[in-house]
């Protein structure tokens, strides 16, 4: 696919401060350079994907096997990839994705062991046209920190996995980052909300200015 | 997978009669050897199966790209053969489906034109642990005679695509009776309700049988 856009992606494992980080750096993008900056959410961000979302994340009626949790992910993703993404980018927009399939090696790969992370990506690649993000900013902490920093709000069904799940989340994004080195800017997510911030920050604009 | 059921698919194009055949064999089974036999249908069969099902057919807020209706359709399937397929035929039963890949081969690849027939069987297969059914009874019939047929019963999504989509999907079943022939039992479904019944029991005894 030729492209004239920026694709940024956050990953990370739960309660490391993603929400946080993204909704800072759209205030800033937002005063500098507002209707050029699109940002998503997975799984959800289309019709399609938010009905998907509640039965990934909220349905309890629904316990569903790996292959299929694997599946629902895809096309969400493919979803969003194909009425959102896709377009934005060929406008020449940036689009920023709180996750991308970087999640479903760490979460489906590496820590539910549905398949082999490679194939995992190798899949997700096909469906999505092989396009690889610019820049993927991955906020790294211990879980146990991450979940202490949380507190008591309510969990969803990914969160509620055991923390044996949560660290083999750190070690797939781990997989990922040395895979993958030169898109991947890993940060400290135990930082303050406001050093990790002004990290995101330079980055994004040295890759904006390029 | 080691395993010690039959494995008995039908398939074929909407309004073709495969529900009324299904019907009729079940009666059938059932009187013979009640408890040895499993019926199924997709999408559904699954409590994850009829939500994904009503995504795919029913529900008019959702126009959901080609890849992303693909894999719902996979999602589905792969939740209803690790949920009830797989262990129905561990058990040595027969499992009997109303559709199974051939209809994404069909439908997704050769009318949608998504991806290659090919590429949709190998992936497919891969997320199903390569089983393959040991009967497919394919009800062929042109698409305007089915529907003339049919009557003015309510349509949903997939039936209420033009005739130029319902042809393709014929095609697409051809292409795989002449991949796969051993496995294939095309019967000509413009035949009466009865010839059809019969043609369906001599072949699914003479399958129970060996």
């Amino acid at each position: 696919m030729k492209r004239k856009g920026i694709f940024i992606t956050f990953e990370g494992g739960e309660a490391v401060g993603k929400t946080t980080q993204i909704a800072l750096l759209q205030e800033y993008l937002n005063s500098k350079m507002k209707d050029q900056v699109v940002f998503v959410h997975e799984p959800g961000g289309t019709t399609l994907g938010e009905k998907i979302r509640n039965l990934l994340l909220n349905d309890n009626d629904v316990r569903m096997c790996g292959k299929a949790e694997l599946l629902l992910f895809m096309a969400s993703r493919v979803e969003l990839y194909e009425k959102v993404i896709k377009k934005a980018l060929n406008e020449g927009k940036i689009v920023i994705a709180d996750r991308y399939y970087d999640s479903t090696v760490a979460y489906q790969g590496n820590a539910r062991k549905i398949m082999d992370n490679e194939k995992i990506l190798s899949i997700n690649k096909f469906f999505l046209d092989g396009l690889t993000p610019d820049l993927t900013i991955y906020l790294k902490m211990p879980a146990e920190k991450a979940f202490l920093r949380k507190g008591n709000s309510t969990l969803d069904k990914i969160e509620l996995e055991g923390m044996n799940f949560h660290h083999a989340v750190t070690e797939g994004y781990d997989f990922m980052s040395k895979k993958e080195p030169e898109r991947f800017f890993t940060i400290d997510a135990s930082k303050t909300i406001e050093e990790i911030h002004k990290q995101i920050i330079n980055k994004v604009n040295s890759l904006i200015k390029n």
